[in-house]
């Protein structure tokens, strides 16, 4: 029968699930190491793993999307929530990895702070991507969207009182150097979560 | 009647003026700003104003451009511009909040200079998008776009120059890491006007 | 006849090697310049030569792409192409220009070993492109595109080492600033290899 030759329709949102589990669980740890204080070998081959899963997800979501006549949404749209998505769990480990590479042994207190508004922002994000599945969740979505934006503008304001305390207190250049790099990733991490929240928003807002 | 579902061409030109304009007041603000060396509260406030405003006006577009059939050229163009006009603004408002942050309060004769270029660029790419709406006038808009990139090209000199001094002279190693970032800034504002100058020509050459 | 008024399918892949052919010989040249320590004034001329000669080619690809009816492959993809391997000659440029600017009279191994990295890395993404002419060659395009991918990974650990090395053993913060740009410049170089890869991987995909 002719149906055969055309593929099933993939469920795109399971692998979108995955990846943003793995951000969570990537987001999660973060704010469990800078809590300690320091990245241990252990910390750095669980958050390479839990990146490697979440790279294997958007692969193989980009593979599929070759392959898929129908789709839930614009072709180009999976394919940027799938990169987008991607990008959180990797900005994550590029931070745990400047801590190992830079040999920061006492993460400060404003770091653990940032940490956090990190962990709340995924988490939001994760309500948005999992809430996409169905209309009736559109609520959802949007509240969660706005909450990611807030952290947004929260973190600006984080990094620039880290800068700021920093420049100030701070005398040694090398460590000037160092945290600046470390403070202006954990911001990143918060821009790319929005990016994600406006790419969900805008999904919604054409399938509306 | 029919036709009454379809809504009207909205008028993306004013949006896109309203856009530029204040990517002008912003760059006429940061030449008075690094002239008398340092920002104050007042000037802060004032550019966040400018930039929320320039932000407005491009969420506008983006939200009319989902409820437009007709568009004056193709919806991604009108959506790339809206964006990067943005971001003109937005990275002006980055050096400023930089300047606080960093609580740099004897701007430099080399910002001085970089804000009289940045000012000259921002009003040539203000030419050059207003120019747009006619095709009588697409000898200014090409001129124009000339003028911003040959801007950016004496902006990639001037950074080359300020780095080069700031090395050789500024023994203060802090210094040096917050004036290269705000040297390094100034410039990216002359990428984002050859970046607005660039689609406004390819925008041109599809219209021909 | 009507077919005159079709433009004849340009031939872009001519032009994709002239761009790749740019990204070798600056590849080549920035491991000689790293070999014997430092930039002179030849040096910067020629590397603004081949930039400029990368950046010809990507030009006329733009231009011709929006008077062909007839493509090799997708539009966008041909834009995108032509742009990321632009990028190859431009980066490298702006290494051996900040070399320069820094004033750095003495490239250490380090760099030396990026340098040639670099070269393996860019001499891949040239058997990648020349390969894309003819489906009978998909083989060596993906192979190119796998060692890319490899040599990515390499300079990830090379560009750790080369700062955690840095970091322990240079004192002065003002070499800790130049040099940390400088490793940091030589991995976005294959980063930009990697992007390229990707894109040709792709491309190969939507043909076959």
């Amino acid at each position: 029968m002719i149906f055969n030759f055309i593929p099933k329709e993939f469920n795109f949102f399971d692998l979108f699930d995955k990846q943003i589990d793995c951000a969570v669980e990537a987001a999660t740890r973060f704010k469990a190491i800078v809590k300690k204080g320091a990245v241990d070998e252990a910390d750095l081959k669980a958050m390479k793993d839990i990146e490697h899963r979440g790279d294997e997800a958007a692969h193989t979501i980009i593979d599929r999307l070759d392959k898929s006549f129908i789709t839930p949404f614009d072709r180009e749209d999976i394919h940027a929530l799938a990169k987008e998505l991607d990008d959180i769990a990797d900005m994550v480990y590029t931070i745990i990895n400047r801590l190992k590479v830079y040999k920061v042994t006492d993460a400060d207190k404003n770091l653990v702070k940032f940490a956090s508004i990190i962990d709340e922002s995924v988490h939001s994000v994760a309500v948005a991507v999992k809430c996409m599945r169905s209309a009736k969740h559109s609520g959802s979505v949007v509240k969660a969207c706005v909450e990611v934006n807030r952290l947004e503008n929260v973190g600006d304001d984080m990094r620039d009182e880290c800068l700021a305390e920093l420049f100030e207190k701070e005398k040694d250049p090398i460590k000037v150097i160092k945290m600046k790099d470390i403070y202006q990733d954990a911001e990143t991490v918060l821009d790319i979560c929005e990016d994600v929240a406006h790419l969900v928003g805008s999904i919604l807002v054409k399938q509306a």
